[in-house]
């Protein structure tokens, strides 16, 4: 199939998007690729496949390449001859944070009628921010780590015991993210995170935590990948996340038993369904005395955790062919028309 | 002031959108109004401001219109000519139920950098979902009715008492809504609303529960309309909300005492600041036992509550002089310029 991946963004993530992108090039062998790249200034090139590479972005040498406007139904190429559709059957929505993340992108691709693999709105709005998060897990009876709330303009004061962690509350890839160790090093990290964000989290940070990756989708059945124990340093920075979404070979399970298997996959399978329907998503467990925590969820994981399934060309051409529909919603005026010919009475 | 008034939508509310712009013609009498209509099938046209009423769009005829394409910084009339944008200083979104209210035409603007007055992405999308609003009220400290939730494959069973109203968790307008007295209608009020949605919220229906509303937004200070006792039936059908939707006269005050008062300015405060910050929302609450509870959000008020505020325009155009701004992303392919020198050693 030809599939349209859609990189770039107006976002803190807008490379690492870039690299991701370019991985699909290696792990999407059999389909064709058509990239659509949204430039900082958030305007639409087409990108050649064969001429993909990360260089011509940062030379700004897509410039060059043809603008697309987006309309019902596509992309188009606009010319003094017409406008014309870029032909794909589906979009992969690649944009990692803003909006590719927060749920602009999946209003985008609703609101003009293009087959996409994301995360949808509400699933991005609550996934995009780690405070809904926290809101939407409760909800659904999967546990998450304790936390506390400060925003940009709250007292900054936190009452857990130290050490902890420092999160904005709408980025990924460990944006502004810090550990703490005592309290005289809250204000600095503070600082760094509201450079971000004007809300962060804070949650104990657990030395030596068990981490685990669960990524999946439900395509006509479940399809969940391995679970990973990621290896880390104390945790990953942004240049080491970086190299990370390039990833395109695949890794091997993390050795858990079977009953925490199906506990981490449970917890995933109650997040995702059905608010995630039509997308990809890892989410990242924490397991604590036996008792498994969410930690995050990536609705769009770098290079979509492909390294962590058997088949992910097929179960990404099975999940465009099982796309949630939007309901469909018949406009026949009658109200207007009732309205008008009572008026005609009165 | 030149205002875009955005309206329609595809959307169980398209119509009763199409009846609050007009009333705009009414009530923002000093501006310039430019009409945008989204079409049922979501097309944008430019409607003559002079010629607006319910018919053109009943009868079809704007499809004789201008078609104008989103692109970055507006609307755009394209033709042989080249493409030009429509002259607006900022944009009312009118849209009421989806596209509107569930966070699209937000994300829309926001990408494409045209400034608007509209709940954002997450406030949308917080707010659109009646559960997701339950999460946020509680998360502010504003207590709301109590509830039961009800996916449309779960089993049909409520422990509360009845009588019982049944909501559709995501329409606006008493869609979908029912009061079920007993068990033997439950049935039948459940048909009812999953004929509009996925997911039902269950509350108590209280009898003569006092309900005030409170409208309001913060341009550079508070500016909170007046509280309102709705006069209600057992609760307005469609039709009587639609002609609700038509209101431009100023109403009468409640008649509560100043505490209470401002027990629901206050709710009001904590619910708006900061997530609604650039949009006018109107806020209903129930008063049980001298407690305020939070029964629902309306991001996008019919006629935006406009008979409900002293001078609706003037707000309307300071709110436009005090928009939220994005943050300012600065993307400037540093770590692909250091990835690049790496590899270039390696």
């Amino acid at each position: 199939m030809n599939i349209a991946i859609l990189f770039g963004g107006s976002s803190f993530e807008h490379e690492i998007s870039i690299v991701s992108a370019i991985t699909m090039k290696k792990v999407l062998k059999k389909s064709t690729l058509t990239y659509i790249f949204v430039s900082p200034d958030r305007e639409f090139y087409l990108i050649d496949t064969d001429k993909i590479n990360s260089k011509l972005f940062s030379s700004g040498e897509y410039k060059k390449g043809k603008q697309l406007t987006l309309k019902q139904g596509g992309f188009f190429v606009d010319s003094m001859f017409g406008s014309k559709a870029v032909a794909f059957d589906g979009l992969l929505n690649l944009i990692h944070g803003r909006d590719g993340e927060d749920g602009k992108i999946a209003s985008m691709m609703e609101f003009f009628n293009i087959p996409f693999i994301s995360p949808r709105m509400e699933a991005s709005a609550l996934s995009y921010n780690k405070l809904y998060t926290k809101f939407l897990a409760e909800s659904l009876g999967v546990k998450t780590v304790t936390y506390e709330y400060l925003s940009k303009n709250d007292e900054r004061k936190i009452t857990m015991d130290y050490p902890v962690i420092i999160k904005p509350v709408r980025l990924g890839s460990s944006i502004g993210v810090s550990i703490v160790k005592e309290a005289s090093e809250l204000d600095y990290a503070l600082d760094v995170a509201f450079e971000f964000d004007t809300d962060v989290i804070v949650e104990p940070f657990i030395e030596g935590v068990k981490e685990y990756n669960q990524a999946g989708c439900y395509t006509n059945e479940w399809e969940l990948s391995i679970v990973e124990e990621p290896h880390k340093e104390e945790f990953l920075d942004f240049e080491k996340k970086y190299m990370d979404f390039s990833r395109d070979s695949q890794v091997l399970a993390a050795d858990i038993d079977e009953a925490m298997k199906t506990k981490i996959q449970e917890s995933f399978k109650k997040i995702y369904n059905p608010l995630f329907l039509g997308s990809i998503i890892r989410c990242d467990f924490f397991v604590v005395d036996g008792e498994v925590l969410l930690n995050e969820i990536n609705p769009i994981p770098g290079s979509m955790a492909n390294y962590l399934f058997p088949d992910f060309e097929g179960m990404v051409e099975r999940l465009f062919r099982n796309l949630p529909k939007e309901q469909n919603i018949l406009i026949d005026y009658q109200y207007i028309h009732s309205i008008q010919s009572a008026k005609g009475k009165a």
